[in-house]
């Protein structure tokens, strides 16, 4: 298939089948020319086209990182990317939080009878799309198809294999005292703009996902000998409740300033309408970095020069090792603790 | 927690609550609650307790072999397992399938809300007990929780990683005119077994599903030196759909003797009754080996003393590489193609 000149149409016509079958989860024949048709023709992977059912690879003798995460956004697509970006980045998100190089992918589909299958061509073409623009590649797969009213249009589960190529031990026990906290742009966006699109709302301004992969700056940081403590990209619970969980497992207290954690005016906005806090809502592609402060400005440096729509900020530091409290201090200069999220906020936002 | 006194009552007892809230997927601190106390418990893996969003692994310098499968069986208990037994065997089997010894298996739950906890906890259970039969530990996964009517009680994706210990590139294109085709046991046993749960059949005696691990018996037949040239685990599709795969890819014809496969009576009475041919039953325990016909005998020696309730049998052998073609010598001696199967024969069956 040839990319460069753009994506073709959708390999199977709406005159030969429009919609996803049973038959097309059955092992049998329609499976083989949907996985053809559809995955291996968006994929475009050698291992893929192997028609096995596992990959054989050679990552090097290095460790290795894995991880996976299933994905129900509802709805599939929303403003800013879809179910296949959010699958292939949010994977991609988590390996990079290893400070892993990411590798492999495996992705296992689990499809409502009825779906339209150029909705799964839509899907499939960002998921390689994301992974091009990642670096990783699409190696195994599963296909799975259940009666209509069992699933909800399209569930997605990715894993991911990483190498780990430094030998910093990089998590929350390795945070200390004195470290800075930085945030690579703004929060909230990703769970405002699926909110949006669920409910039927709209906003003065577009308020598309932050969605991204976020492996680059790990790698180019960990390249330049920075010396990262602990990163975690803030997807369900947002940034307090990443926050909150780094500081239960380190025990550590970390002190927030909210005057330095942005948030765009029209996500504000939305969050206000909608009785969100921002501090809650999920993001996809935003992450924390804990590096010592003689760090911090080339850390930023760096995540700045690999996203250049946004701008990094130290948002607080850690304080000393004792009550494993979130603090922030607000506008006004109160001080508070954050809390983790207790119940539901935005349900299937990834 | 202590399982050599057997396992525990489910850890949330059903006055602290009973049933999946949304809550439990959104993040926040009844997600950690439920990871902590069902998962983290069942499972009892280090690595999970850490819990970060990957684990980093040191699997040494081999080549890795990587597979995923997503699990929506209906019902999700049957007799003979659940769909726990399955997602971690079957996971197992794929990367046996790839001659990779099992190591490290990742878990993304789907959970219907209202599903009640006792339930997650039994199935939970049934993934520990599978891995440590077959050698394996999960070390990452993911929860989410969608609204009630959104999925079919409980959907599991699994992938797996392996090392592959061996030099020989076991797959279609290395079977060779003359292979022995060996398989493990009797076959269909699964899908009847899943079937007459889900639509409450009786038979005459109990069909239960032959879900089981595959590792052992292929990691010893490597380690005899046996010069396997391709394994194949027959799940969705049957025996029928994974041999015209293999004859389809490697280009040769394969000549099977159909009395030599084995079918229990009771299995072939229930697919009478349900119009079924076994050889595209789905089967969760079993595989076809193809190796040199001087090889055969040992290799079934060693998959016998590692299966002693089941006996294998050579059903057939590699013929010329000209057509691609399963033909079946029919028990009166006549002869016939085996077609993939087209359609659907069993839904949901894995």
């Amino acid at each position: 298939m040839k990319r460069d000149s753009g994506w073709p149409e959708c390999p199977i016509p709406k005159s030969d089948c429009e919609n996803i079958l049973l038959a097309h989860g059955s092992g049998g024949r329609m499976m083989h020319q949907l996985i053809d048709r559809i995955f291996v023709e968006a994929f475009g992977t050698a291992e893929l086209r192997e028609a096995h059912d596992g990959a054989v690879l050679q990552p090097g003798s290095k460790r290795i990182a894995f991880t996976t995460d299933s994905y129900v956004v509802d709805p599939i697509f929303f403003p800013g990317g879809d179910i296949g970006t959010l699958a292939v980045n949010g994977t991609v998100n988590d390996l990079a939080m290893c400070g892993a190089r990411p590798m492999y992918l495996s992705t296992g589909f689990i499809i409502e009878e009825g779906l339209a299958v150029e909705d799964l061509w839509r899907v499939a073409k960002s998921m390689r799309d994301s992974a091009d623009s990642a670096g990783i590649r699409i190696v195994t797969g599963d296909t799975k198809v259940v009666e209509r009213g069992k699933c909800d249009k399209l569930f997605i589960n990715s894993a991911g294999v990483g190498v780990v190529e430094h030998d910093l031990d990089i998590g929350p026990s390795s945070i200390r005292t004195g470290d800075k906290i930085i945030i690579n742009g703004d929060i909230g966006r990703h769970g405002i703009a699926v909110m949006s699109e669920r409910e039927g709302l709209s906003f003065q301004s577009d308020i598309e996902s932050d969605c991204a992969p976020l492996a680059k700056a790990v790698l180019r940081m960990l390249d330049a000998g920075i010396e990262v403590h602990c990163l975690r990209d803030l997807t369900r619970g947002g940034l307090a409740t990443s926050l909150v969980e780094i500081s239960q497992t380190s025990g550590y207290n970390l002190r927030l300033n909210e005057s330095s954690i942005p948030v765009r005016d029209d996500v504000r906005g939305a969050c206000e309408f909608l009785g969100l806090d921002p501090m809650y809502v999920a993001n996809e592609g935003r992450f924390v970095t804990f590096v010592p402060g003689d760090n911090s400005d080339e850390a930023m440096e760096i995540i700045n020069s690999e996203s250049p729509d946004t701008s990094s900020s130290v948002i607080g530091s850690v304080g000393e090792k004792s009550g494993a409290l979130v603090l922030i201090q607000s506008i006004i200069g109160a001080e508070r603790i954050v809390e983790m999220l207790s119940g539901e906020q935005l349900p299937r936002i990834c």
